[in-house]
């Protein structure tokens, strides 16, 4: 059987305008793999609802599963879960479970659960909240569509939350050999040897630092023997020095 | 005048599996901030042909430039040339200054230009070469389309040839205002002012760390004295301590 695809939509101008480094996607990338979830597509917008709209449109009908990352928080340029309601055709209003969460987490701390730390509230219809045990405002699930905070620290928490309950396909093994030689040295032998294990996935990732180079081949698979098999060949062919 | 919008194509399975994580996304977006040009989409896809044909034609078909990188070296998954020839319907072949290229590097290092190799050379018909100080084998240029190679050091010696041929806007400026009050204290005030300031882009971007917690409000635009006035009044909204 193969693996479930997913896709994840990133959400914000920070990244694009190369103020923030995005970290969520290469966390989410990781736990996906372990998981047995093939992350095949990413795409990044800006905070311009069409924008949000169409991409989310694109990639749930595409994929298996979709993770959203950032735009859930109480200021104006927050709009994801607007753009959510959106793209599914759905109402959006305050939900009292979520706003009793909120409620409660600010009466704790002292603070007014004002308009804005409301708008935090607001829940698509038919959607199912995502526990957020970092800073208490929830994520929410509708469809195939998980939807996330956008700070890495909540991020990870959702994921947490919501991979267990993802069905995953066999996980996805993956060894590495360093080989000190030239790609295009390295090029022919491998692509014959990918062919040969077409059941596997080859890579090869070239690297160059202080004047030595060489590349990384990875071999991936799910099934340990044959990777274990095609590492061997590997090893054989480029032995080392 | 609006400024031009770019796009950014990154291809490749070790990003999307979680070895790797992207860099020249983040170098991209700078760069394209610095230069004045409004990058407002990536995506990242994996190397299958189908994939990059229609994320390049998607992103060609709505964006002033695009930028691509990754899948141009020497191995089987290296895939990328062809693709774009694929999408813009035109040939491929091996190119007699692209092979000129290679052949001198390589006989300079002692090394055989052998088929691997030689794969590097093979340019879409209509493209431009774009000069690779750093390795050799070339990008190219077609359209609108920039294709360039995914090792860091080699896309940002790539970037740095185009850019100063592609035409910017006026650069964005941006000044941040970091503001130890949640969000939810910071969002009606902030909403205010983005209205009265709505030639400006307002960002608020929260932070938690060691317990202590707020928001990076950043205020965007290209004319320096309304970033300045903006900032004013920002300073004054939420004066510190």
């Amino acid at each position: 059987m193969p693996s479930p695809t997913a896709a994840m939509l990133v959400i914000g101008d920070e990244i694009l305008s190369g103020r923030t480094r995005d970290a969520n996607m290469h966390f989410l990338a990781g736990e996906f793999t372990r998981h047995g979830i093939d992350l095949t597509e990413v795409r990044i917008v800006s905070d311009k609802p069409e924008a949000i709209v169409s991409a989310l449109n694109a990639l749930r009908a595409g994929h298996d599963y979709v993770v959203t990352s950032g735009g859930i928080g109480p200021t104006h340029d927050d709009i994801t879960a607007d753009c959510v309601a959106q793209a599914f055709g759905v109402g959006i209003d305050v939900r009292d479970d979520a706003r009793a969460l909120l409620q409660a987490h600010y009466d704790r701390q002292g603070a007014e659960l004002n308009a804005a730390r409301l708008r935090m509230a607001r829940i698509p219809d038919g959607a199912r909240l995502i526990d957020n045990p970092v800073s208490v405002a929830p994520g929410f699930s509708i469809g195939n569509v998980h939807v996330m905070a956008g700070v890495p620290a909540v991020f990870q928490a959702m994921v947490a939350s919501v991979l267990p309950t993802l069905t995953g396909g066999a996980p996805l093994l993956s060894q590495t050999l360093r080989i000190q030689r030239g790609e295009g040295d390295i090029a022919g032998p491998l692509a014959a040897l990918a062919q040969e294990f077409d059941d596997l996935q080859f890579g090869s990732y070239p690297y160059q630092k202080d004047g030595v180079y060489g590349a990384n081949v990875v071999v991936r698979g799910t099934d340990g023997a044959r990777v274990d098999a095609a590492m061997t060949r590997l090893a054989a062919l480029f032995p080392p020095g």
